[in-house]
């Protein structure tokens, strides 16, 4: 019950090139990582696994996965306003494909260097293919999903439904070709995690949270923390225009209940407002708190309107 | 391409009831957990995951793979002379079966329990199972693997041989009853990280390893981070008694490659054994360590002994 012939080396052979960033005292090889911590703030902490035949095709990019797995990682460190310092890997593979492993090293460390966060440590094992990472960050300001208060307004930090308008073109239920494919692509393995704009609104904002599961279901998220309501107007959303490309009609449905796109949803204090509307983030309001069962209601035009489901579900 | 039914609130149904420990600001249920670090010394970090059908069987007790799942990571923070704080999970699951779901929380916050750790955060997909823990620790006085020098003496914290003993039991390989085969799951899956021993031995050693993949592999990965070679007097081991009941005269060689025991394996200059040999601790003087190219080279009885191979494979 050990490790496969081969496997042992794996994270020193085709990751420890990686560069060894701010506070790593130790990086990868020992027992642990050793870490300064930053005296100020607090460490922010998260753990996102993907599965492969999941939340990706197991023929899919090696790079585009270990994209995807990182900055979807780092979309949780974001929507708490918190700066990434380090990274541990958990990586179990069905083999050693050293091709395989090589595009993956590569594109994962890529990403890391664009955010200035570093591998500190890791795990291999044999084993039906799924990554796990667990990022470490420093807060100084964080956002929390529990602050919410009745009267607030709603916002999203950016357009919609790109993501999850994609997903048919990345399982390859739809051909795309070219600039399409590319965009598709884009948007489903390389979302942005949100960094800028939570620095923008932290000393603004309520409450936070990123959009991984889709608008409607992360919004009552913040609702069930901070125990409101919420009213959302759906012809205020902000809709992605590659939604619109590929779903043309059913691009309001995958803004408002699909997943993927890792743009932030907040609240801010109508007291707030006006220094919201004076920062350069484009920002969206898409409705308002009120008292209550963590309840999400969506209008459209004035008429109630009914999600067929609150976050996306495949496979 | 997202969770699956039911599988959404799974970390909160199931492990929030998990106590608060020292230094958590936020726990379970937001983007992060955001915990206070204490001032003084650094940050330990280690990630590791156990796979169903590789590092436990399917059928095993829930209760049993969380303890060994979480004390396998505890391991990395004794080996390193660190106290433990925090962990993060991530479990991946073939459906959402509460009994199994309730005894492995109910295990794994009974070990968190005794170790003083808590867990502040996780994630849950659908998949093959899976476990994923890293832990963070507090660290003083470090004890790395690349600190050994020509000369230290070499030393194992206690017994071996025992959980790779077990291992045909526990696959069912091999029957066993009663009093045997309780013996044999304790060794396996409750395996106990030496904290004691590393406070005790941090102002004394060189370097240090737990054993997880076999002495002579572990070792070896000692001998490489510290550029020396090592000479091991396989007389001198002590065998776990467990291992001379089941494997007779194969108990040697499972205490010499065989794994997962998590016993300490480090090292002590010379001018420190005196102060050494006056720690209650009971440790084991096994070898001594020379200039080289980090080879392990084991002697029986004066003669030359080659193991069939350096770490315990299976499946």
């Amino acid at each position: 019950m050990k490790r496969a012939p081969g496997e042992f080396d794996i994270i020193r052979d085709y990751f420890a090139s990686a560069p060894q960033g701010e506070g790593v005292a130790l990086g990868i090889g020992d027992d642990c990582a050793l870490l300064q911590v930053p005296a100020q703030g607090q460490l922010a902490a998260s753990v996102d696994t993907l599965v492969a035949g999941r939340h990706f095709p197991v023929v899919a990019d090696p790079a585009a996965i270990a994209a995807r797995a990182l900055r979807v990682n780092l979309s949780d460190l974001a929507a708490m306003n918190a700066r990434p310092l380090w990274f541990t890997l958990a990586l179990t593979l069905p083999g050693s494909d050293a091709d395989w492993l090589q595009r993956f090293a590569d594109g994962l460390l890529k990403t890391a260097r664009q955010f200035g966060i570093s591998l500190v440590g890791g795990d291999t094992t044999a084993g039906p293919l799924s990554i796990t990472i667990q990022v470490l960050g420093q807060t100084l300001k964080p956002l929390c999903r529990g602050g919410a208060r009745p009267g607030d307004s709603v916002y999203i930090s950016g357009p919609l439904g790109g993501a999850a308008a994609a997903l048919p073109v990345i399982l390859g239920e739809r051909t795309a070709e070219g600039e399409t494919r590319r965009r598709a692509e884009r948007a489903y393995y390389y979302p942005e995690p949100q960094f800028a704009t939570a620095a923008a609104i932290a000393g603004l904002a309520s409450s936070a949270v990123d959009i991984s599961d889709g608008l409607l279901a992360d919004l009552a998220h913040i609702c069930t923390a901070s125990a409101v309501s919420a009213d959302v107007y759906l012809e205020r959303l902000a809709i992605a225009p590659l939604a619109r490309a590929l779903a043309g009609e059913g691009a309001l449905a995958l803004a408002a209940a699909g997943g993927d796109d890792y743009q932030l949803c907040f609240t801010v204090p109508q007291a707030r407002v006006p220094a919201l509307q004076k920062l350069e983030q484009e920002v969206v309001a898409i409705g308002t708190l009120s008292p209550g069962e963590a309840e999400v209601r969506c209008w459209q035009n004035g008429r109630r309107w009914r999600a067929s489901r609150t976050g996306y579900r495949h496979f």
